[in-house]
């Protein structure tokens, strides 16, 4: 036996219970109470909780994007996640015009082979339906374990969007394969109206940048995707979403049971619109923009009731001179910010602070992407799946600084965010990766996850 | 160590998986792949399902009603659940007027502790609201593990009835202390208008059963209760949910985060309103009645979509000669019908055969209802709860015939059914009760079940 | 011909336009342009608006209620009624146990042939269900003109109450008859539950009337009523609509042709439930209580879009000794307020001020009222009907203070409301009663208005 | 005095009555009753209802469409219009790229000066945004009497089509004019997706003309565009609503405030998609398709609530030969059918039958038109106003045939519908131009219609 980590918490999504674990061959072999099993090396979680190590299902890691490009790499990206619990990461290689889904991914796969600090996967942004090619290539992709596809309903100018007719030619596909369409909801007409009427009047603050994509825009695409999903009875799978009409939308069809399936993101639920008014507010550019208050409550109220059913991070960070672009112009700010460390320990902080149970922590940042994306090695702690394990410290005070997380970039909007509880101990499929603060593993340690489709 | 179960497939709400389990001292030991470890039993459970035993919160056993009394008693009741696979029933003794809650518990109490071949727990049923005295009763009765209580919106004219009055406050005073209100919502005043016109055009068949209860009846009951618990923001449980309005009301409270609890039962899901044209209609008279397809479909699709939150089975059979009574009368008909040793074979049936998972039957028969009314130590297999085990033969044909179930009574709305896989062995904390269609246990097995209020 | 009205723009439901007005025999001859033709009497109206006179559909006079005596008897009240422009005024007489709906309205018919100073209907209001009996006496009392009964879903320790039952047989019943069920919704229990909490705690100034009884508690029973509208498919006027919630409900209602019709008066549309943090705040207890401010906006939005069928008054005004009576403790203030006298002269103003349109004022105050209760003759400006006119003149400034009011109380909450826009001259079939500030008819001019049924 | 219509019975938007009306110069002088009057013509209509002039503000007259044009140019199309009781029609000049407003209404309005049977007014169809030029334009062509204009949300492929940025910016500016703007609602995208799935399957025949715009891809438009117009509070118009999904999200728009205006057209109402199974189906293609029962009963039930707004045409008729260009594909049949001489017969025919009333058909066809569209002269029956009259005998039965009707096409979807009840004689401003059964104005009688803005 390789390891056993004794007398810890262990969390599922379905309850906590004492209970040792463990871990042979990059697996867990057992969950229970062991009285003399001998281990190679034996952890003491006593006062600890042990957590499935989580995923990220949302991240653009060295992604070229409206003129700079997001500031982590594989390398830094999958370290930093891996040094706030998270131990998968999905990527969203883009589709140039021309290229074939597997060129996208194969071109992305080979560098993480190299650099990855954590287990990865892909979703591939089509952006070429490419006269129909695309939904045969899909048939082949899916085979290949990358069971998820991403569409813009954005990006119009830049020649990324999806229309109508191709959003739903994907879905139908999608459901046909088993595989999930994600989708970035927000109205490209009406941002574009809304730009031009403020540029125009000279208003160009990051202010403006919320302004030209309030809640009711965001709101239009998600009513549209929904009203799709219900009548081709075909999942969807809604990125980031910010507002309360479309969340609501949402939600209600949920209940009657068409398949759509909600993410949301930590920054949508601890900032509203106001940080554009700050000094600094161009940090905080990112799309959709944050919304006002009455958006996050509902987000948070969905997060805690198991509505919403993943958090993921969008993590796309830029640098500050990057960011500096459009201190004056709204529309020069690259869109992105940071996440793929804090959103674990984030909402691990929201569940040590009574507003959810650590179940749903756990739920929305493991166990359902997992589910969702067909990851099924992974996810939960249970007896034959991947050891990717977390220890997490429930006393623990942790303050974000940039000093302390294990990124590339320069800055961070989680800034000064204060922490109670924070993880301690992150496994990669047995391998300790992080310890105390410190990053103590090697690029490379991550492999490709390969996923299965999942009929709905 | 006592017991161990090998090879066989586990099942958990969340998921499947190969792994044996060990069992001692009547609990769950560990649960994973163990080469070396030796136990008194072994069991060997290749090729099959390795399930939580089931929860059934809502029977009435022995109970008077309508001038009958149930069919099945403490004994027989909870013989016929093991042989179903359940291992813990929930009883529902109603308060006469001037009882103490513990009075009305405690009489049961002691018939069980002789007669239970099942663990039991009871939901008291109130009538009496005392004055308010009722409210200071609930506090002794949730230290005594009675975390749950139910009210009738019916039976006006029989004086059990809780008026609105008394159902808000038995709600703030359940949020409160962590206690569920369980609610049997229908509207009385309209079964009493529509019994009446019907029986005055002389129309007394089964059929007028149904016809002086229709959808809207209970729809009306069921809104007015999403109401209350929306605006006190006060947990509710609606207790055998029948038709498709009041459910999708229900549906769309949840997905607003409104504390609503639903229950549905088998015939619900099986039966339509048609079978009151049946020349045995009578059989099949229960409260609320069967309703349309219509609404039939609806509870099969929330059921599937994890929506409803319990499947129980409202089991409260009547003999023949006393079903006879009302042939001729409806209004003479006792309501209640048989489902105890039914209700997880169905599930599971609908599972083996595609219709829902396996996972969510797990979740609506067992996991779920341990989570809604704290039964903290039921409901997963998981280290450290009770060894309530049931092993399942997918590949097992079934009939249902009165003859082959295992209660006191003399038919079964449920005859000729049948069922592709069935449950081969009942463990009771880890003690064989049920062993291929042979009832193996005795009466006194079953333990009282403390339960932990929730607070939601 | 009797009177020429000449040169006043006449307003109608569906527009405004300059013509004179023929009146003959107590009758509109004819609408148009007219050079040649005499009258005995020549009004001229240039500068001024025509309207019908305005049907009041919710008074209370000489009404006893909760110890005390409504203040306006039917001379007084009506008096102010013809002052305000108002023509027609509709009563509510009460049915104690044990009377017949004859009994009751025919001795308020008496008293109003020698008392009334506008014409006269009246409303019963159904308190004793007499096992079925009143279904029969409503054929007789639609024959006699009475084609409108109203149900109180709340006093129900008054013994007032409609339970359920008696409302829907009520709703059938007028259904088939074409008679209108006028129904106060608010739910009782609530009201006590709520009521004896406050009490309890000591908690007893007016701002616990609207306490105990807050929106949800008057939406409840607006929803349930739809609910059997709905479901029945039987027309059903909600009375003096004063929260959002139920609003809406009756709205969506509306909006799906379910035949819901929807009364609010001016109280709830200028107040809201801060007038009860005042000094005089006993003053303005009326039941339902005006609510928070979102209700008032939502009531104006429906008004003003025509969504909102009628404004009427719910005239019961009090002594300020009686009102007194309550000065500490909320639950001893007679409930009801005045309004008979500054109904229209309110929504002219609203519409004077471009809030409303004058189109929609009379279609709240006049037609819509005389369409729904079947007042044949009255509610346009249509040849061959009665000629019951409003001159009004848009530029003539009124403030409202006790001493300039025609009514018997000593004092008003509409003291000091400015008013920009008044009537001038009011006929009742003709005969001038009310002239720049005077009543100038005499009591007994009033007729009795027999109604026709409507189907519906 | 010209002319006096005696002992009629007049019919308003909110009531029947008997009265004589006046006619001079073209005007109506008076309504009501006159002994001593004499005029040049009197015309005695006792027996016969009285009504106000139809408006159709949907017809394509001479249009070019899909390579036909449309069979009723601006003479035959405005006969068949006054011989149907239509006296005003608007046309629908659809703007080709780069042409200005003025450019495309003037050239109609010249054509029509000789032309005209009826009077005329016109919507222009936007099709040319051209860098927001057009909204400068459209503040002139109110000035001109233009006071509304149309987006086509379809029409992708042809280059017509308006997208979200246009239509928003479309409604912006015309709620700051107070100019309508209507809007063909159905999804584009989904069009095209499911005709080239059906073509690519050999599914050409006029079913699927329905199968690749079914109800879902016209709701999914409509709901879009309530949307907008909920979010900008800016006023909308839809034409030709056929199903029961958007309808409802419009109704229950409307029922909140929303400024959405719902036309709905005769055909819909009628036929059923069942009709594309004919033999003939090809004759009965339009855009949208009939939809459903279920569609057509919602479309019932809201006109006879008043919820639908305006009953017009979409008339737009193609000769036979041109409908069989798409016997076997019906991509190649010209949409659109005939409806502008059947339109004010048909709603009278359910009027006289009792599907709604006599005032809800003048309402849905002239009064509610004339209000919505800025046509003060227009509408209904008021001294001051255009003498548009139509008599109407309620007992006259009529069967349409093609050679009953005065246009010049040569089939019709509605030949052998039978009608009880059918006007009999068409006043346009005081001339008579129809009677009984024969045309007898001359082209050149119509005049241009200058409209009003609208604030709303």
């Amino acid at each position: 036996m390789d390891m056993i980590i004794k007398n810890g918490t262990v969390v599922s999504p379905t309850g906590m219970y004492k209970a040792d674990i463990l871990v042979d061959n990059g697996k867990i072999m057992a969950i229970g109470s062991f009285e003399n099993v001998k281990a190679e090396k034996e952890v003491d979680a006593r006062g600890l909780y042990v957590l499935p190590g989580a995923i990220d299902v949302h991240t653009h890691l060295a992604a070229p994007f409206q003129g700079g490009i997001s500031a982590d790499g594989y390398m830094s990206g999958t370290r930093a996640a891996v040094c706030g619990g998270t131990t998968t990461v999905f990527d969203y290689p883009v589709q140039h015009k021309g290229q074939t889904i597997h060129e996208v991914v194969n071109e992305k796969k080979e560098i993480c082979e190299k650099e990855a600090c954590s287990d990865y996967a892909f979703h591939c942004a089509i952006t070429d339906f490419n006269g129909g090619e695309i939904l045969d290539e899909m048939e082949d992709a899916v085979k290949d374990g990358i069971a998820s596809f991403k569409c813009y309903l954005v990006y119009k100018k830049e020649g990324q969007m999806a229309d109508d007719g191709m959003l739903v030619q994907l879905m139908m596909k999608g459901k046909e394969l088993g595989a999930m369409i994600n989708v970035h909801a927000e109205n490209p007409d009406l941002i574009d109206v809304l730009t031009e009427k403020y540029a125009s009047e000279g208003k160009l603050s990051p202010w403006y940048h919320y302004m030209s994509r309030p809640e009711f825009v965001e709101a239009e695409a998600d009513k549209r995707v929904v009203h799709w999903a219900t009548h081709l009875d075909a999942p969807i799978y809604i990125v980031h979403m910010a507002d309360k009409e479309g969340l609501l939308a949402c939600l209600r069809a949920k209940a009657e049971g068409v398949p759509v399936f909600v993410e949301t993101c930590p920054q949508y639920l601890e900032f509203t619109c106001d940080v554009y008014k700050r000094e600094d507010g161009r940090n905080f550019v990112c799309s959709p923009p944050m919304k006002g208050e009455e958006s996050r409550q509902a987000l948070w109220k969905a997060v805690s009731d198991g509505m919403i059913d993943v958090v993921a991070t969008d993590h796309c960070p830029f640098m500050s001179y990057e960011k500096d672009w459009g201190k004056n112009d709204f529309r020069k700010i690259p869109n992105g910010c940071a996440g793929i460390e804090n959103r674990y320990p984030y909402m691990l902080d929201a569940a040590n602070r009574g507003r959810i149970s650590f179940e749903r922590a756990v739920e929305l940042c493991a166990s359902n992407p997992a589910k969702i994306f067909g990851c099924s090695n992974k996810g939960t702690l249970t007896p034959g799946k991947d050891a990717d394990i977390v220890l997490y410290d429930p006393d623990l005070d942790f303050t974000v600084h940039i000093e302390n997380m294990h990124s590339d970039y320069d800055h961070t909007i989680w800034e000064g965010i204060q922490m109670h509880g924070y993880p301690v101990q992150t496994y990669l499929r047995g391998k300790l990766v992080y310890d105390h603060g410190e990053y103590v593993g090697k690029p490379g340690d991550g492999n490709y996850v390969k996923r299965d489709p999942v009929m709905r």
